[in-house]
């Protein structure tokens, strides 16, 4: 396998197509380990696409509750580790002491880190514990905005050469305007690169933009968008129950099923613009 | 939202199609966390959808490390807890004292449950070291067989009036017989379902069966593979760099984008039957 960038790596193949062999070229979207460690301490260990690094460890850190402010990192440094799996995949981190930095909260956040999921009432519990307000109730936006969203998504990732192959995340400004994207092979990945994305920006909270997934929007993807304080969710696809049931509680608006000219609202219909309900 | 069944759920939602707002229902694949415990410690949290619990539970130590053998299972069963949340969302466990059941490997292994994944060394190191053989390398699996899979599977989806919205593992016997089909919110956990299933059953290692898995085919789907010894790993989609790696090195046959009369051979073209390379 010869490396192509960080997202591509080429690989020789086989190919069956109706009982005919051959070999070829194929394209592999790169999945390498991340380890994030704070002082001495391991955190989290994530498969992830290289490239964003500092981004995605940013956006961890923030939508995991051990930092709620970007002044709470007093260092962060890809490690310079020369052994070979290890180089260019540990990122070291300082956090000040206010930062949620004590071994049972690490422990509780690492916990929470797994995407896998967490404890649907513990989680809930923490969303709120981190005293983050419900996102902006007074953020509206078009219907004709919002269906316009996943054709400028993908007109971003054929501009910039990607792959259309990972997950992505991006967001948008209420007129449309793409703010940034991001992609992964892992979901809740793309979306902590937008997060570290917008808290090294000074961005936080996001609120009054809209978040576009790829994938489907699960719990922890609703859970990380009310961090960092989104008040529209969209997915492409289908949400969860459970995702559903924290977006209704915590007034998120949760959009499902964009394709061409229609949607589905999961929850928070008060800021869909001129066609709410009347 | 009311529960039907324990993999949707029916839920009030509005739809916007062109200009026009609607109320419908809506069916949501369900979401909630699964806590396993051993002895009195939790171990790991999973957001799955609910009705395989024990399965699951067995196919995630199997999987993770923590048992070889279904003997190592002492107790296993659902929590009689009565909090709402956590009524039926817990599995208790005990393990015999030679399972891998002391903190320190635990940890190792909750950090290796996380479905982040985990440092790949770390975990290409630990797949060999729970001494498991490479998968059987006389299996062979004819072309013809191959391709009739992903049709087996829609159609026992569609048989056993399972939605097609979540994720699928099943596994087939070299005929292409369907021996067992799990389906799940989250990918790992269909594979562990069928891990459990094939541990309850005594059936590890699956030295000649065939995993077809609906998603994408990452570098922990491929760990798991082998945890449970089936030779041949197949997914309708495109694996990823780090799971053609760990393929190529441990020998298992990796296939992807397993769609009509086509397949890519990633890892182990040995096991391709009679369409093999000359």
């Amino acid at each position: 396998m010869t490396r192509q960038g960080p997202n591509i790596r080429v690989s020789q193949v086989g190919e069956w197509a109706d009982g005919r062999f051959a070999r070829k070229q194929d394209y592999l979207a790169t999945e390498e380990p991340l380890e994030i460690r704070v002082g001495d301490e391991p955190l989290s260990v994530t498969m992830r696409t290289p490239g964003e690094d500092l981004e995605l460890t940013a956006g961890f850190l923030l939508t995991e509750g051990l930092i709620e402010r970007r002044e709470q990192i007093v260092v962060m440094e890809a490690s310079s580790e020369s052994d070979p799996v290890r180089a260019g995949n540990v990122v070291h981190v300082q956090l000040t002491p206010d930062a949620l930095s004590n071994g049972e909260k690490l422990r509780r956040n690492f916990f929470a880190a797994s995407s896998c999921g967490i404890c649907g009432k513990a989680s809930i519990d923490s969303v709120r514990s981190r005293a983050l307000r419900a996102p902006n109730p007074d953020f509206r936006v078009d219907p004709e905005v919002l269906i316009s969203l996943p054709a400028a998504l993908m007109t971003s990732q054929a501009v910039f050469g990607r792959t259309g192959g990972l997950h992505a995340a991006a967001l948008f400004s209420d007129s449309g305007q793409l703010l940034a994207l991001r992609e992964d092979i892992g979901r809740h990945n793309a979306v902590d690169k937008i997060a570290g994305w917008a808290l090294r920006e000074n961005r936080i909270p996001l609120a009054n933009e809209i978040l576009l997934v790829s994938g489907r929007g699960g719990f922890e993807i609703a859970q990380k968008s009310i961090v960092v304080g989104v008040p529209v969710l969209a997915s492409v696809s289908a949400p969860s129950s459970l995702a559903v049931q924290l977006a209704r509680e915590m007034s998120l608006t949760l959009i499902g099923f964009l394709r061409g000219r229609r949607f589905v609202i999961y929850a928070g219909e008060e800021r869909i613009g001129k066609a709410g309900p009347a």
